[in-house]
């Protein structure tokens, strides 16, 4: 059993802390909103006020939080980990942040006798709702051994991937490759139906080939049917493509499609629809076809 | 028993007219030159000097060509299959071609008694071998019908999508998501790398999450070890995205980063590397990149 | 005094035929609507009622045509120019056509003992009234000189830039040039004023600098007030885009922003904007960054 | 005359700050090499060793500095401006930088009592040196007026913008502009040299029609000699895209031409041509084309 604090119990948060409650550990949870933190002291877990008491005691810190400067506020100052985690605790940064801040963090908690792992999931809730998330670990060998039992409590795939931000930057390869893939089967719809294929036998035989994709296989049918609830929203997928751009900019890495589907996002985002599943770059590929949303009051509305 | 007269034996077609001759079908092959006869000889089927002697008999004809001016050699004219094929036959037609070549296809080989199919495939060499295409098949309902035994003693999926032209047109979006997964691929690769990342534990973790796909899935492992044998010849492909890029522009269809995607395999092509595998977009990437090709004489070859 | 067939009396041919008449020529229109063929007569021309009619006595046969299509069917067949024409005759196509179907023209007309110079136009319909155009010339030397005063008559840059199609190879680039400055000119506007700058201001600094074009120059007040009155129609410069971007594959030559403008452009075209001025790119590019069109009721109206 | 510290006499400074001389004013240089200062005073201009001494008495502070932690390195700190400039002082900073740090350094200034206007230039080395700048001013009005004097002394044109920043935002919409153009060049310029057309005339027949622009008139010349002598280099152009990106989704305007140029000045310099001229672009479209540098050890060497 390790005691564990628990920083941020939002859509994915939850489900994780869920996972290791279950697995037998002392999670104290630390929470914005107060709703998520009674359902997590009710599945057995326990609660803090503020995230210097509920790291005070910790032998390990999760971190999953929206965005960098979420994980710096909690991280950094008087009242933040470092300055009240106990020398010799682990912080693990589950977050999708900035790749410099991943290494940022990794230094300050060095000074601290802090080890810091990022250790960004991919799988979205359902992922973390079933404990079957990829986790792309960025860290000192020994560091991520003893951060391995917990990960794999909440992940199906748990690969150690580099140093310290390592993590972070296969998480942006991710997000680079989804947004491009998501951009391709919306032009590849937008095709199929302007040519009036059968565009779900289509995607069937499309799937079988080597056009086959997980994209495809999990967001097709909701893009047919023009369901667009999230699942993942345009907002933070913006949020990540600018992680993306920078980080390939700092290395010198062209990414000519990425930086492409990037723009396409941003437009997607600034058209308003920053609250839709990023599957909805359909909606911005039939707008610059020309071409009217489809009637799908009648259709299925699978995801 | 079904008389069939094959015409092109290539890389492709070869195994294919195999896999009928398996099936205990009676089949003529056609073949520029004689290599590739001579083995499907041996391997119980016939063989014709021309396509007028071929198709006299034949109760379906197959073409498996390069490009629709090739198809188009064989099919029209004196000496072509609709003026030499039988009153009731069928031409099914499994190359990759413009889809408005398929339609005029369609159309002549009606005039002449004579029902056309298109059925181009996916899934390689590899899939060819194994019987393990994915056929995209256009045509009327009776006749793709009809054409469905055959269609599955090559391939394990075979959808009907439409009328005459649309398997061309589902190919065409094959294709168009393909060289978008290639490129995406190749960034990700010279992303991770320039960053200095354990990229071959990256790209496992990867593809067990939303970025996973049947192109990182077969094609990873070679662009990690620079081995660029075809497989899937960039010519091919640029040629393929010339259709793709036409396509949209007749029906008004945004393709954004479909577009993106024919230039970059364009400059492969212009570049010299037009005998290469598609997945050599890699080399592209990496000279945007600044990035010298990694010397990989020790790595493993794998495909 | 030279005797000319002027096949094509549209919005830039009828002025061109005008200059020709000022000149002291003997123009004989022709023209599928009668209202500007009557202008013609008004100002001094004669008509003529087909093609052969019109050929048969010329000494040299001008073409203002808007596609290849159109061109091809006035020069090919029983009725067209190069059965009628006497041998010894000049062919001077001014229309903007594909440069291989220059080429052919070439060709044929060599057949039949007709020169052929291929003179297609930038500058617009006041380039035209104002006798202004840019002409690019290709054809042989001599043939190109017996041509040239002609075309002075015309424009005031007139210039030879190689063999047959080269004229039209160069319009090719010509409109490459010019999509993208429109699209980088829409996309500076909706940049300054989404950050509340004083646009107007911005763009009469930016023309005095680096940034200065023909197209700000006589583009921007028109799009800062949003109107779009034609000028040159989204449907021609798509037309022509189609030209740029297969004449840039067949030589394997990389057009990255040239292939991003034409999508820009196809896409503009597909939302219902074919009619507007080419310069209506600003409507897109709003569009993509979630801009509602400016009030512009009571903005002066400037080109 | 005014009593001017004018701090950073590079390439551009050196010139700007000989002009304010020779306008009267009384000019004390402050320089990190001394050879460009030694200049200065010959020049009849006065030197400090500081920042801080230089502003003491100062009615007017000019910075022209590379980048925005350069004019953030000076400007505060004890020994910056703000803390040693007197009150009611003015100071005018001629860098390009970031939007955002102009708003920041003009709410720093106000706190210290000093009058902060931005205004950077376009024009290049050239137009520093002929007084012909193009200065893009951003700021309160009086403070503009008060500034105008000087900044006429060093440019031709001189207009204000908006608030404190706009002149960035404005100098970077110039630098997108002039980004595509020189890619829109070279794609024409490699699209004519792959037609084998006479490229020079074609270009001079260009700059007479409405593809004519400030970039063609001043760069094609040494772009067709592929002399890419600096100028101004692919380094610092890189930079200011990085800026325009930024910039642009901050207010989540669309910049899909301005992104692609962003990603091949960001490639040209990953292949290690970030001293070329930004007219080197040239040189990536050509191996993208597939074209080796033309030889042109014996080609006229202009600019």
């Amino acid at each position: 059993m390790t005691s564990i604090a628990f920083i941020g119990l939002g859509i994915m948060g939850e489900p994780m802390a869920a996972h290791l409650v279950d697995a037998g550990h002392d999670v104290i949870g630390v929470n914005r909103s107060s709703e998520s933190l009674d359902r997590h002291v009710d599945h057995g877990g326990k609660r803090a006020d503020s995230v210097a008491d509920a790291v005070a005691e910790a032998e390990v810190v999760i971190t999953m939080l929206p965005d960098s400067p979420d994980v710096e506020g909690v991280a950094y100052g008087d009242d933040g980990i470092y300055a009240n985690a106990r020398s010799g605790s682990l912080h693990l940064d589950c977050s999708s942040i900035r790749p410099d801040v991943g290494q940022q963090l990794a230094a300050a908690g060095a000074k601290a006798g802090i080890a810091v792992v990022d250790a960004p999931v991919s799988g979205g809730q359902a992922g973390a709702v079933e404990a079957k998330l990829s986790i792309m670990v960025g860290g000192d060998d020994g560091d991520v051994e003893r951060a391995r039992p917990l990960l794999e409590a909440m992940g199906s795939t748990v690969v150690h991937v580099g140093p310290a931000g390592s993590g972070q930057t296969v998480k942006a390869a991710n997000q680079l490759i989804v947004a491009g893939h998501l951009a391709l089967l919306a032009e590849a719809i937008v095709f199929l139906e302007a040519h009036d294929v059968d565009t779900a036998a289509a995607l069937e035989v499309l799937g079988g080939g080597l056009a086959g994709s997980k994209v495809l296989e999990t967001k097709a049918a909701g893009m047919l049917a023009r369901n667009f609830d999230p699942g993942f929203r345009v907002d933070l997928h913006h949020k990540d493509l600018g992680i993306v751009t920078t980080s390939a900019r700092d290395v010198g890495a062209a990414i000519p499609l990425g930086a492409h589907a990037a723009q396409l996002m941003g437009s997607l985002r600034a058209k308003g629809h920053g609250d839709l599943d990023h599957s909805a770059l359909l909606l911005l590929v039939e707008q610059l076809s020309g071409r009217q949303p489809k009637d799908t009051s009648t259709a299925p509305t699978g995801s």
